[in-house]
């Protein structure tokens, strides 16, 4: 690699000449300016932030990470961009660049983020889409670069993380239904092994205890991949022997789905199935009315920021003192999405 | 900044056996590891990318550059990721990463794109949401940064771009409409200065005039910010003195808020009002049928990483070579939007 040093000692003039001239000053002569360009590009200088970023060891560039599973791709879009909205408004006044780091779905996972890491190319990172027991979590601990997570794991990295209180959806919405008379109540699942899909599961054998009702392990259904999973749910619970009254979700757009399966077969939202779970803004275009559980995305992204920037700026926080590890509270709208049974 | 140079001398031990403790080679002795990562923590030596891309003068990340305006963000999200799994489909083969790069909705396009090239962080770059005068494009080009864009501006840098054919959308919409029987079309257009909205307002003068029609500048209209957008647009519509029995538009989430607007005054889409324009995978998700136009964005992604592969394998083409300068095509999509007033 080429330096300014390089350039002086080749062309046996001061470092100061060749940085005035490479920045285009006036007290260069324009003879001696063509001169350094023409050294320049022979020994291939190249005048880039990249240097300087090395010797400060810094990128300001803050990554997320983000899976662009076309399958899954449905659900995580919308949602992701109020969030980095969010994280934008707390990094650009530190002069921090967001970028999305979009994992190909032909890669795996820990392999491109060794990758990002090797390449040095951010400060730090954001992990979505956790999984149960997260490989990226050890590996990002490892390599000292500090990170937090948007949901947690079974792997501890003493990371920052922030989750979506979906224990608490499903918990809400069990004590809902139940209150409503519904004594069948499936829920829907996440197809991968997101740490999300374990939590629901969680919280709803120990609601449908609480509820004093009998668990039936088949009202747990995987859904099914591609659009038309809503489509194809309304058809598996129409079909069940003993046909659930209502159905929980973490995936906002399946319930357009199932509006759509249920209109399809002459059935009404809220009257023939009753359905709750997590909705966006995208919800308020259901009719009738959905009732379901929002989050505050952008505020989300403040946060993740935020958890971020404590460590980023101490790294001996994550090491005994407290670090940002908090489930994120919905907020419940009221809507005609659910029948009244008793 | 410490280099392994100042390593090995430090150490008074070889720079080929500092190279090889770094990459942990089996050859040299775990003592010897340890004291070279010693003296490497403690000399702040930083074994990244950014060096070895200084010397090769590449990084290996392709930029998409996003504009985070929170306003439209419900328009671009779920359009641009399945952009993003075409352009990583062809990007991956070639070692090359993709990531989005999201201007802040608080700094001026212009200034981010000079951080971003300042900094040398991409090898190329994406721009979406092209202006009618767009001084990126420009900017750019000064730059010698290799470019496409997704849109077309009146600037034109030489470089590669992909446009949907909004002027098809346009012509074949009015086409289609008139020959139903429809004599009073709306127009509804992106609020900001595009140059999509340009070329929907020069296509609708001219295919309206095409159609026999007289000409009503207050049928072209311009959406509302917000989520309430298509809601507010079907109040717009129905209390004009000259009432439009349909609408022609270009955003995709605009269907959902027109078809709640509809339904919230009992009025129902493809009866009392007609609606027909740019869809997306979501648009199987209204009843009844949404009659749309469809765009395979997975290849467009493809053709915008092919024809920028081809400008960075040869920085001449562009000039005098022919580089990708391509409308892409619609699908019509027959459903039930569309009334018959014949």
């Amino acid at each position: 690699m080429t330096s300014i040093k390089d350039l002086a000692r080749h062309l046996d003039i001061s470092i100061g000449t060749v940085s005035r001239a490479l920045n285009n000053k006036t007290d260069v002569s324009q003879e001696t300016k063509s001169k350094v360009l023409k050294a320049a590009a022979e020994l291939g200088y190249v005048p880039n932030q990249a240097g300087r970023s090395l010797s400060k060891g810094k990128t300001n560039v803050i990554g997320f990470v983000l899976e662009t599973d076309s399958e899954g791709m449905m659900q995580g879009d919308l949602f992701f961009i109020r969030v980095f909205d969010g994280m934008q408004s707390v990094l650009t006044k530190r002069g921090l660049n967001l970028v999305a780091l979009l994992s190909p779905s032909n890669v795996e996972p820990e392999a491109y983020l060794q990758q990002i890491v090797a390449r040095r190319f951010t400060d730090a990172l954001v992990l979505s889409s956790i999984h149960r027991n997260d490989a990226r979590i050890n590996f990002l601990n490892q390599q000292g670069m500090p990170f937090a997570t948007l949901g947690r794991s079974l792997v501890d990295g003493g990371q920052p993380w922030l989750d979506l209180d979906f224990d608490g959806v499903v918990e809400d919405a069990i004590a809902r239904l139940t209150q409503k008379g519904h004594r069948t109540i499936a829920l829907a699942l996440p197809r991968n092994d997101l740490n999300l899909r374990h939590i629901m599961i969680e919280s709803y054998r120990k609601n449908i205890a609480k509820a004093g009702l009998q668990l039936d392990e088949d009202l747990m259904i995987r859904i099914s991949p591609g659009d038309r999973a809503g489509v194809t749910l309304v058809h598996q619970l129409i079909n069940m022997p003993q046909k659930p009254t209502a159905v929980i979700y973490s995936d906002h757009i399946l319930p357009f789905g199932i509006y759509r399966g249920l209109a399809d077969l002459g059935l009404t939202p809220g009257v023939d199935l009753s359905l709750i779970g997590v909705g966006t803004r995208l919800a308020a275009f259901l009719t009738p009315d959905l009732t379901y559980y929002r989050f505050n995305l952008f505020d989300l992204g403040v946060r993740i920021a935020e958890a971020l920037l404590t460590i980023m700026d101490d790294p001996t926080a994550a090491e005994g003192r407290p670090v940002v590890r908090e489930s994120v509270p919905f907020t419940f709208i009221e809507g005609q999405s659910i029948a009244d049974l008793t």
